[in-house]
This record gives structure tokens, C-alpha cells and sequence, in this order.
């Protein structure tokens, strides 16, 4: 039960007590975000790490500060972990993850080839915005991997993704390598005392609401 | 190191064995799916849970066989659970999630009036294709737990997209509801023998690839 127990432990840390997390812990937790599963296993994003210092210290004024309650994660964080996805497929791209991934496997490289056209002229007719919506999308699964392994190790996290896209990609450099900002985790340790969200109850859609079965 | 060891240990299973899973491993995995974070805690989607017998059966010919080796798992798993995210934020679905949360954490019901309102004019503004984008990216979050929750319990899963959503909705009756199927997760138990890709190598970008550090 332990993923579970995690999950129902972890809670959106609205303010952190500005303890570094051990690179050990950090490096865990990249590990699991990099193992996540992806369409066609083409793991079409990558992540930028942040550590709190100067560079964060530029960085804070690009995420909105709308939440009805005061947020100060990007102040107080340990790290701040940046999910930036391919802005859409390209052979080169799909083409460079299916080789690799046949050379592992020992397969001739050529196998992939047929593939990979397939999966071209997919996105292709699909359209850019689908593209970008679709890498996006797998981001988000290695976000959430990236959560859980956080709670495994005790270490907390805020999901976030109320920032300035725009100004992140031009720090971070992003429009140069075909990258976009998708969502951003603050990782620290929460602050019991003054965090006015980890005294209240976790709410979840009912069970019976939240699946139905189908008969 | 639970969370990356069952990582490592599932892949996108492509023959299961017929085996049934339990009834708390499946309880397990849904439990992991609906306890997923997702943006403002509004968990805008539900999964439904098909087992396998004469609906599946039904179910079956929307699934897109078009990967280069065959896929059975629609025919062979124990279970097919699918994803259906909100097609867009209104303001009953809305309120509704944040009222709920209110009750369960003892705050006055009209404490969520003001941030509902605002999360209503932000969704407008982005409009209704960015809005079912965006419930689908929430969905990709618990979808990924799920798989977790599932390699946890030692049950196999594999992630697909590759099917009709048209269909899908029709059969599942979900347009009357406001849902899209998103995407679908066959569990069950692979076939060690013959699962064609059970025996082959896991593939992933390398760490100095997928990870950037900002100095």
C-alpha cells in the first residue's frame, strides 16, 4: 500500500521551510520522472532543474501569484523542477528515440524506419497544436510519477502550472531547442507551523462517483 | 526505491494471459488513479471499468491495431479501465468540486465563490478547445499513477491511445455526460511467453540528456 499511502501523505505545499533536499533524493526522484512510460515511448519533453539561489531568485516573478491564499514556494523550495516539452514531432526526433531504442534491444537498426514514417504522418495530419497539446500530455505523466516519488522519499511538492510560459522558455532557453514550459514542481519541505493548507482535509470526488463500472 | 524498482520492472505489456486480477488490487489501482493531484483539486474526469467478457468483446474492434507487432491485450486482459476527462469547465462541475472541498475542510461554503469565479473567467478566456486539453492533461497525471499503483501490485498494464474516441464515447454513452475518453489501460498479467516484448531491453533518453541543470 505504500504508493497509496504516499499519495494520501503528499499535499499541494503552499509554504516550505527553505531545507535544501539531498542530491541523493533529488536524483531519485528525476529517475522516476524519467522512467515514466510515453506514447510510442518517445519521451517527447525534458526537464530543467533550478536550484533555490540566485537563478530562482530571477525565476520567482514568472509565476503568478493569483491563488486566493498567498503562495511562497518558489521562494522557499529546495528546487524548482521545469517540465518543458518538445514544441512538436520531428524526424529527427522520433527518429533519434526509435534508433536508440532498437540498438538497445539489438535489433537492426533499418526496423524502426517503417515506424517511424508511420507515426510522421500521424502527427502530421494531426497538426501542430495537436502536437504541442500531445507531448504536453506525456509531460504530465512523468509529472505525476515525479509527485509520487517526492512522497516516497518524504519530500514535498507543488504542482503549479499558473506561470508566464512565454517569459520561463526565454530563461530558460527554451525556444532555441523546440522546447516549451508545460507545468513546474517546486520540491522542499513543508513548513507544519506556518502553511495554512497542511492543518485542512484532503478532499477527493467519491469513489462512487469518480468510477463507474460498466456492466 | 519501491516506486522506480516497479518502474523499471513494468513495460507496455503487448500479450496478457487471461488471468483475472483481484478485485483489491483492482479496488487498489482506482483508489491511486482518484487520489492523483490534479489543477485546483478539480479532478475534472472519471474512469470507467469494462471487464472482460461480452461488453469487452463489443469494445474491442474501436482499438487500433496498428502497431507494427499485433496487440491482444483488449482480448486478453482482465480489465479495461478508460479515462473520460470533462469536455470543458462549467460552472455546476466547478462549484460543485469546490463547495465539496469547503464542507470536508470545515470552511464556509461561500469561501470558494470568489476563487471559483476566477478560475471560470481564466477558463473562458482560454477557451473550450484549450479547456479539454487541459482536463485531458489532468487525466494524463492520475493515468500515470495508475500505472504505477498497478507495476506496484505486480499487475501489468499498457498504456494506449491508439483507439476511437468516437466510438468509445458513443458505446460508453459519455457525450451525455460532457466526457471524452481520453485514453485506455488494459491490466492484467503478462505472457511471459509469448509477449514478444517482455524479453527485449528498456530503452530511456539518458540521464545528461533528459535532465538540465541551470547554473
Amino acid at each position: 500500500m505504500a504508493l497509496l499511502e504516499d499519495l494520501k501523505w503528499r499535499y499541494a505545499t503552499k509554504r516550505m521551510d527553505g531545507q535544501t533536499v539531498p542530491q541523493e533524493k533529488l536524483d531519485y526522484i528525476l529517475e522516476a520522472a524519467r522512467y515514466a512510460p510515453s506514447s510510442s515511448g518517445l519521451q517527447p519533453y525534458k526537464i530543467f532543474v533550478v536550484k533555490n539561489g540566485k537563478t530562482l531568485e530571477q525565476l520567482k516573478d514568472f509565476v503568478f501569484n493569483n491563488h486566493p491564499f498567498n503562495q511562497n514556494q518558489i521562494a522557499d523550495c529546495s528546487h524548482l523542477l521545469v517540465w518543458a516539452a518538445w514544441d512538436q514531432y520531428t524526424d529527427e526526433r522520433v527518429g533519434n528515440v526509435l534508433r536508440n531504442t532498437s540498438t538497445k534491444r539489438n535489433l537492426p537498426i533499418d526496423s524502426s524506419e517503417d515506424y517511424k514514417q508511420r507515426l510522421l504522418n500521424l502527427y502530421e495530419s494531426l497538426g501542430k497544436e495537436w502536437q504541442e497539446n500531445h507531448t504536453a500530455k506525456q509531460a504530465h505523466i512523468s509529472y505525476g510519477l515525479a509527485i509520487a516519488a517526492a512522497a516516497e522519499q518524504k519530500v514535498d511538492a507543488t504542482p503549479m502550472e499558473g506561470f508566464d510560459n512565454t517569459k520561463m522558455d526565454e530563461f530558460l532557453g527554451l525556444n532555441q531547442s523546440g522546447l516549451k514550459s508545460v507545468v513546474i514542481l517546486p520540491i522542499g519541505y513543508r513548513d507544519k507551523e506556518n502553511d495554512w493548507l497542511v492543518k485542512l482535509k484532503k478532499w477527493r470526488t467519491p469513489k462512487e462517483e469518480f468510477i463507474t463500472e460498466i456492466k
